[in-house]
């Protein structure tokens, strides 16, 4: 049985998989020890652990996880995944975003790939029909936007994730809470169509906190995946850990 | 002979006018007594100024003008401009926003007009071709993306304007770079699609900052024009200030 542990930077989620199953998750802003011990003594046949984090890490969750499980990874840009990575600086790339790649390869091998992870941040990567992972961009992603209007200016309000989206906001509120979200469909929308003219096979997987949200918003084909950090990370475990 | 006083998240800038024409421009973080006076004293002529401010007011500026200019407009929602106002909120509406809005109706009257302003924050106003503010959006600027991205994580470099950009990045720095300024690319690129299907003779104004960096990278034909909110601000001015 493998534990999972994703630490991106907002929250940090554990999985406990059977196979490619998740039987449990828990997702917090931090990981502490105690809950580290609850999740390892509910589960006692969890014999293998893999740990993914984009904070600074924590040597105390490592120090237990080392002790206390039989076969433990700390996923790190030297860690060996089943894609050829193409990242120029491998040593700066989140773990998080080849995660991803990985886990998009597994359910859709291949083809090539845009996996657009919406959290905290954006990131769109790119997995040749080949298996090499390309690389990708980031921007903000939709609280942070919200939030940087509100906190980097004097007088704009602080808002959240609209019901109601127009083309021509007529309220600040209005302006922002749509400024923000059609910004992020076009900015997503326009990679689609800049991908897509080259490859028509182009395969779209959205995933992360607001994959639903703009999945019922965009005007293309694409694919929800959540989790697919937790099945990548999982993937990665499973070819580490071969005999 | 005009003084405009625009006060924006990040600069304020004074201008004086002759007719539609900028004589003499400051800009600085922010404007104290003693540069109005500067301004003042080397330009007796001045008899009319406007003041238009997105921060709080400044009340020892105003007292300032008020009395040592002859024609004092501070420029607020009730102020009378030469476009209607549909704006639901106008008491909310930026004044930046509406004066650039009568800034490009100024420079091309009767079209359907949008008008990106791409500073601090990203504003994006439509007017009609019948004289209408419409409204509009607002998403944050370039500079408050690289920021959000580093101060709103554990881990990003901050990040500034690049040279170069590229449609898939290869290290963090070119990702976030490539993706802060393809994602505002592709963002209002997106409006101008929408809007254009709707309306052929749209004609786009980019005004702000990072209108030229922008200008190169578009690939729509739009007009760069700088000190649209100085112009607008002119011209109400003017509409206010007649007999």
């Amino acid at each position: 049985m493998n534990l999972i542990i994703d630490i991106g930077n907002t929250f940090a989620k554990t999985a406990v998989m059977e196979r490619s199953e998740i039987l449990h998750k828990t997702v917090a802003r931090e990981l502490s020890c105690t809950a580290l011990e609850e999740v390892l003594h509910t589960h006692p046949a969890i014999d293998r652990a893999i740990l993914s984090t984009t904070r600074n890490p924590d040597p105390a969750i490592e120090a237990y996880l080392q002790e206390h499980v039989p076969c433990f990874v700390r996923f790190t840009p030297a860690t060996p995944v089943p894609l050829v990575n193409r990242y120029a600086t491998p040593e700066t790339l989140g773990a998080d975003r080849l995660a991803a790649a990985v886990g998009a390869w597994d359910i859709a091998p291949e083809r090539e790939l845009l996996i657009v992870d919406l959290g905290s941040a954006i990131t769109l990567d790119r997995v040749s029909a080949a298996g090499e992972y390309l690389g990708g961009n980031i921007s903000p992603g939709m609280a942070m936007r919200f939030e940087a209007l509100h906190r980097l200016t004097d007088r704009l309000p602080l808002c959240t994730t609209p019901q109601h989206v127009d083309l021509t906001g007529t309220s600040t509120r209005n302006a922002i809470e749509s400024g923000v979200v059609l910004g992020i469909l076009h900015e997503i929308e326009g990679y689609i169509d800049r991908l897509g003219e080259k490859n028509e096979t182009l395969t779209v997987f959205f995933a992360g906190r607001d994959a639903n949200f703009f999945a019922e918003k965009v005007k293309k084909p694409i694919f929800v995946a959540y989790d697919l950090v937790i099945k990548g990370l999982n993937r990665i475990l499973e070819y580490n850990a071969q005999p």
